[in-house]
């Protein structure tokens, strides 16, 4: 309700500021008998680390993830898994300055007037830092997502003007991880981190595009009417911090075309399920998941907190100067990829649980 | 669970198929002591309805809203407000020829693979005329909005490439309806109506945008994690048919930018609360309300019923020819303008009375 | 939220007062390819009904279930099924004093302090007519349970101080229906009337306990914490009008016993599952079915509305004498045994859904 | 969803088995602005605790409630509060014996058939170390119902067969903990205490019963249908492990009494509030809280782990005997005082939040 919870059969709750003890989370409905890979899990936690490289911020973050219930001898049981990530390196006294101050486009005011009583270090609840404990149980749901066959794989599209102009079919998604920026396209790669680079030295930030394919969904994932395939995916990624916008399939441009152009024609039959020519709607009709691969951007706006100095406003109303103090990125979008990731696998589990009791199973049935 | 409830506080459930006796709802967690005006939500109901102009299908529905619980006197009782609305005209012999074919980009096929028995008249539950109970919810909601000032306004920024170059803030939105693509620019009004009729010639159909705006939003809407209030909005809009894309402020615009150009620097204060110079972030920092207006755009792919012949699949695994024999709108945008601000407006609703327990009020901390 | 849903996989969300056109409600998550018996159905709702024997009100309600959607040639189709039960034969005179008045042991005053705007015709959404929705949505849940061998079948244990000294195990409960008062003992059927008959000649009402077995339950329903089978069972009981008390197995007398007296001991092996020499328990360990039957009692205050005159309140806050004007049941307890049943079904029914995702399926970890 | 969360706005999910590294939870929904007054939860978690006493187990745990988010300077934020509280002195050992074996009326069996993989050590998720994490939360709802004058009071009213023959009203509520078997009654309490070292001598166990009363509620707390408040209360009661037997009120007495007997006639006006002059309903009527004092009784059965041996089964389908090589409480009743309270705190601070929407607000509607 409080909505810290997502996710109805496939689940996280998570609580935690930046600068208490620590961040964590409960991950329910994870079905028993899932081998916990820990060498993944970790894997994937430092995919989302900040200091990771030279164009991230180079604040360190201890993102070990302490599993406390709900694994037994490597295995899940069944019940609720809680988990923590200890808050380590916490330099509160970046953000003393900001006790009396909110900075400009940031959560300060509108906390402040919600809430009455802030925490102001580091941004709450409003952190970044938040998103360590979706990435825990992303990876979780990737697990689980690994024994039906279907993988989760994000990659960066665009940063500020440098746009990727192919999608992922085209790309070859094992690259990813091959350079800091996270774009497969080697090139493509070099300009994203060129440009990062210059906009850190004018003590700037630059927003971009991520985008994800979710590839050997069985066909009939997601409910027709509100809990659509995409209306998860689009709240999912709307909640995560900086994101500004969602498209699937074509998106947006499809806004520009005639149905003549769009539509998805059925081609040859494979194993009993028939495959389309074009693949413009990303993977969904009528909001239910039709077997070709779902594929969506994400747009994230560049991050707030400058290096440079700007105006902010006192509690009182007067203009305040604000210089970031803390350590912060000049670019979020390749930190962001593990989290669109582990969202999207997040809402993958759920729909296919939830697809458990679509039907009566033929033996039911008298 | 099953996608058929959308809300916590403010809560709709739906139910019904096109060609069954009826749809219908029920709407939970209005408040007592609300007064029902009939005729708006009759006037709500109008401007979803199909058969409005010569742009939007032919094809005449029964909208009227019969409410059968929660109102007396006129005044709502604060229990749940169950409604149906019959549905009449029913055609079902326009989709006799469906029983055996899957048509291209439709649900038909996903649906038969999720549950295995079809109801195939009409696109069964997927059918866009589950919307109208979204509309006559949407209505309520505006009702309880209004008690407190808020606005909610949506209006046609885009037809195929047709593009209105204004956004809310320039333009007159009570021009909005004064046409009838509902597009508040006469002169963009005329260029769309224009290629809405040419495509319609050519039996194909069109996609587009359409813009909304929540206006005199009280600050502090919208929880800080999952359920920030771009991330129920995108939910929102994304589980409405043939939308394709939701952003939020200057959206996938914003990923192209640098955080210096795109922060929202506070200006003046009014009233206590501090407006900020640029709007940006749409209204929204760190996902809960700042006091400015909320505006996202929402994007529609065309139609995928043509009037023209395309290929569709037999059951069987046979390509098979299919014209549309139903009435069908050549561009649903104008119809969709109605559904946006109805989804918008349960959101907002819903966020309206879960602030309400934000914090310990003032009376009640010794 | 508000109270109006039960059930989290298969799910029902009612409306309606006795007094407005119809209630009805949307049962959701039933799974697609279920039959649907209209005549079992409709013989659940006249088990329910007012006015089937001399001992039951005689006012007549209308019980036809019109089932406006989810179903397409007689089988369910896995999208929410709305229903409708018009109201008919309502007698609102008979309420017009009440306007003014609060009864004793009623909803009225706690109505119109929680609302100020209450519906004083029939008791509103607290009439008891509001389980005639939990009947329609009990008999499907029923049905879907009849797949799974699992039956679920109540009777009356006790009236007043007549009591029933066996259990449902040494019962034949095909028997329950054979007499007005729903006792499959004979001998204490016919005074278990007559005490009833004695209480109607006094212008009084009388209370009773039902108890319920859920037979053939597999092993492993329920949640290991705050969803315990009891717990769902006492929720599902304690939200019938008129139940004061609840209890599984042996209940409140197994507070006298010790351990050593209550223990379910292990009997034999019956296909390669364990079944215990006693069940004291009622079927259940740790919140979790075991394999023995699930049986439990529910207990009954007289109704509060009585034929003979008894003192009121005005809203100014005077004594007012009452006398009531309606039809009403000396005696509910006959009339609770389908709705009680009916509730414990969906319970069943749900975990049964629930119980799809305990653990990962032998196929599927490698 | 999978049962491990409890409340709707007041909102408690918990994880963790006894022996694990840590059991805890996440409180969401707690109003901003609570002042966190950390030894009365310190003094809540030690009348829960075992050990406390020579009629309670000599089991020692570790109850210090560690909060790591939510709260700053003492006082709480408005987002979640995660909590941990680490258990310490786990001997496995004393559980090794049961890998193989199903203790009888435990959850054993129930669990390995549920999930197929079982942490055997000390009964996993069943264990009634987990309650522990209901105090934790149950003290932050008692001190926010504190703020609005609410008490929540439980104390033993039965053990075994000595019964205390008053209830809530005919006793001083502030001697409940004056003795170890906390009975208000000291003249039962010493019959009560030399009953539990009795079967404790002969390695047995007893049960019990505990009245509770929650004093100053508000009229309108509750839901008119399926959320009621005994509804709740009877879930949160019945959730809680060993619980058999909810009632309200009369309760069971009810079903043999006559309405005109049971009835609660108004009497005086109080500060605008009619006050009856009996409570036979317990508190509510229709389901919503009525102004008089709340009480209910909860039935215990006796633990089932007994100290005396005991026939088991292995998992191979062998009878094996059984003797408790653990610390166990001959009688959990006393302990159960400070859970009864901290779930019947958790349900009525979730209404209390609820029911700030029950209408619209007299400055609101024009």
């Amino acid at each position: 309700m409080a909505g810290n919870t997502f996710g109805s059969l496939f689940r996280l709750t998570t609580f935690g500021e930046s600068h208490g003890p620590a961040i964590g989370g409960i991950i329910e409905g994870c079905p028993a008998g899932l081998k916990v890979d820990q060498d993944f899990i970790l894997t994937e936690m430092q995919r989302r680390k900040p200091g990771q490289s030279q164009i991230t911020t180079q604040r360190k973050e201890e993102d070990f993830v302490e599993f406390v219930s709900g694994i037994f001898k490597g295995v899940t049981t069944g019940v609720p898994i809680g988990f923590l990530i200890r808050n380590a390196d916490q330099r509160s006294s970046d953000y003393e300055h900001l006790e009396e101050a909110y900075r400009p486009s940031h959560a300060d005011f509108t906390y402040d007037q919600k809430y009455g009583h802030r925490d102001h270090r580091g941004g709450g609840r409003s952190s970044a830092r938040e998103t360590a404990a979706r990435v825990a149980a992303g990876a979780l749901a990737k697990l689980l997502l690994n024994q039906k066959g279907i993988s989760v794989k994000a990659f960066v599209k665009q940063v500020g003007a440098v746009i990727l102009g192919k999608d992922h079919d085209q790309l070859d998604l094992s690259l990813t991880d091959s350079n800091i920026v996270r774009c497969p396209d080697e090139k493509t790669a070099q300009k994203m981190i060129k440009h990062i680079e210059d906009v850190r030295g004018l003590g700037d930030t630059v927003g971009g595009v991520v985008q994800c394919v979710i590839d050997n969904v069985p066909v009939g994932l997601g409910e027709p009417v509100f809990d659509k395939f995409p209306a998860l995916l689009g709240h999912a990624m709307l909640s995560i911090n900086a994101v500004k916008g969602f498209e699937i399939g074509d998106g947006f441009s499809a806004a520009l075309k005639k149905g003549s152009e769009l539509n998805d024609l059925f081609n040859e039959i494979k194993k009993g399920t028939p495959i389309t020519k074009t693949n413009h709607s990303g993977g969904v009709q009528g909001g239910i998941s039709n077997g070709m691969p779902i594929f969506f951007n994400v747009a994230f706006k560049p991050v707030s907190t400058l290096m440079m100095e700007q105006p902010g406003l006192s509690k009182s109303g007067k203009e305040v100067k604000l210089g970031a103090k803390g350590r912060h990125d000049p670019c979020v979008v390749p930190r962001a990829v593990p989290i669109v990731e582990a969202m999207a696998a997040i809402v993958t589990a759920d729909l296919l649980l939830l697809a458990n009791n679509n039907r009566i199973s033929d033996g039911q049935q008298d």
